[in-house]
């Protein structure tokens, strides 16, 4: 199954919103509008504009109200991921060179800062008041997230607590925020938004560990960029956390991170063997089932709609995703 | 006379935003919060606030509504400042080490972005739509202003055209957005509204070239940061540009920066030397004082109250401040 399929009645409305996003980032200055064109064109699942669009559905869908919406929460998608890109060092996301790899860091700051005026100045047609306090705080989420995937890089004494709480402030916050925000723009009672935005939650807690699974299982080519970079870049994910209730996964792991500066991928290599032999990556499994679960439950109560189906479909879909 | 005597009925307001600012940017993150703190004790002049409160007192004044503007906006030119930290590779800032400096790009862009992100917090509060278009144009200018000043770096043939639209970008419309925003959280009439956003833009373009003059005047001591600095870091200013129609300067300088990477303050100094026997800094005051002249004007048909007296001591203060 392919995961457009399970949304493609609103294909037309994200084609539209696509149009939005190439004409907000349109600008004279070269550098600034080839830097973001190449972060659009570099494409994505465009996940959150379909968060917000089907969460609308539940409500009064306009879609001239609501594209504003969901243009504005993958504008801030793609300017975190360029500044993503600058804490990372990453020269490569999505099988393409990144702005900061094609540029440099300052540039891919300021294409960054571009990005997110561009989301606010879309996002300022939103009158509710309520909804721009929600834009806000999950800025401030994000960033926090950011900073503290900084603060425990290479820490290999952070626990489940510490991982959960960084995901869900740099991945499943947006998401949730997304199908809150589409269904404020439609009106919806504040219960159907309440269960949308628990679905967008526990979508995206469950997102980011199959991400996080992937970094290890998938190949090169599966993920447009080295398999085992998280951990390269020295970013504990859940399958690393589950692995080091193994002693000798840990030591390897103390060991190697003495003199990070040193660590490379052939260095790697074995670690990931050693991890990909642990139960490690069944159990992030098995607690990103228990997300998608909750994903699942929190639209029991919702009216059966198409829009409903979809967002079981693509709960379904990101479940047993490969790329 | 002293600047801030000039607003002294207001003092004990600004204090209270003093305390929304510290508040605001409260993390438990030690690095977010010890950098957001030291950019907040490092001072300045919280000019944009003083607009903001100034402004709206030719309307409603309610501080509790107002001070979430006037804080919101000190707050985007504190991020902007981080960042154009990082743009300049600048590692003192009134006569303090930068965030850039104390930790690394990676924090002080983040930092910038939390900050930000706060700055659009405080802003939530208030409900008119026309206040977030201003505000997020805003900020989409100043990263123009940033990409400009990038991309005019050593350019020795940029005219007067680029370096007045470049200030007002990087400047003046934070100053006109200030007054323009506290007008209209105080709901003013449109054409009040529209004088005091006059009254910010030229004084702020004012600002910046006495900014950028006495980069060249100044000492050490009085600028907190090098003299000549500007000029240092590539950034070809108003008295350059005057003093270039020197053809031997003109050519001085463009000898000096075919290898501007190997520019060191001791080349620069008779450079500096050279400029300043020119008209150049004059010619600049001239057209500061030209600016000043419009600001004063913009006021005129103003009722004649305490603030208004405070803005024109503003104007007058700035047109002769020696930092």
């Amino acid at each position: 199954m392919k995961l457009a399929k399970t949304y493609s009645f609103i294909k037309k409305d994200l084609n539209q919103i696509e149009t939005v996003l190439e004409d907000s980032i349109y600008t004279d200055h070269d550098v600034l509008r080839d830097a973001s064109l190449q972060l659009l064109k570099a494409g994505g699942k465009r996940l959150r504009p379909v968060f917000v669009l089907l969460a609308a559905m539940f409500g009064d869908y306009n879609i001239h109200h609501v594209k504003k919406v969901a243009s504005a929460l993958e504008l801030i998608h793609m300017a975190s991921l360029v500044h993503d890109d600058v804490i990372d060092d990453s020269n490569i996301r999505r099988g393409k060179p990144t702005v900061k790899a094609n540029w440099d860091n300052q540039i891919a700051m300021l294409t960054g800062d571009f990005i997110f005026a561009k989301a606010l100045d879309q996002f300022t047609e939103i009158e509710e008041p309520r909804a721009h306090q929600i834009l806000a705080k999950t800025m401030i989420e994000l960033t926090l997230g950011e900073i503290e995937q900084i603060k425990d890089k290479y820490n290999l004494n952070q626990n489940l607590r510490t991982y959960l709480r960084r995901i869900r402030r740099k991945t499943a916050l947006l998401i949730s925020s997304s199908c809150q925000l589409g269904a404020i723009a439609a009106g919806t009672s504040r219960e159907t938004e309440k269960s949308l935005f628990k679905y967008g939650y526990n979508m995206g807690m469950s997102y980011q560990i199959i991400d996080d699974i992937l970094d290890f299982t998938g190949t090169e080519k599966e993920l447009g960029k080295p398999a085992g970079g998280d951990l390269l870049q020295g970013n504990i994910t859940l399958p690393v956390l589950y692995a080091m209730k193994n002693p000798s996964v840990k030591n390897e792991l103390i060991e190697m991170f003495k003199y990070p500066e040193t660590v490379d991928k052939e260095m790697l290599e074995p670690v990931i063997d050693k991890i990909l032999n642990t139960d490690a990556v069944e159990e992030a499994r098995i607690l990103s089932d228990r997300y998608l679960q909750k994903a699942y439950e929190s639209l029991h109560n919702l009216p059966d709609i198409k829009a409903k189906k979809s967002l079981e479909d693509i709960a379904n879909y990101i479940g047993n995703r490969k790329i």
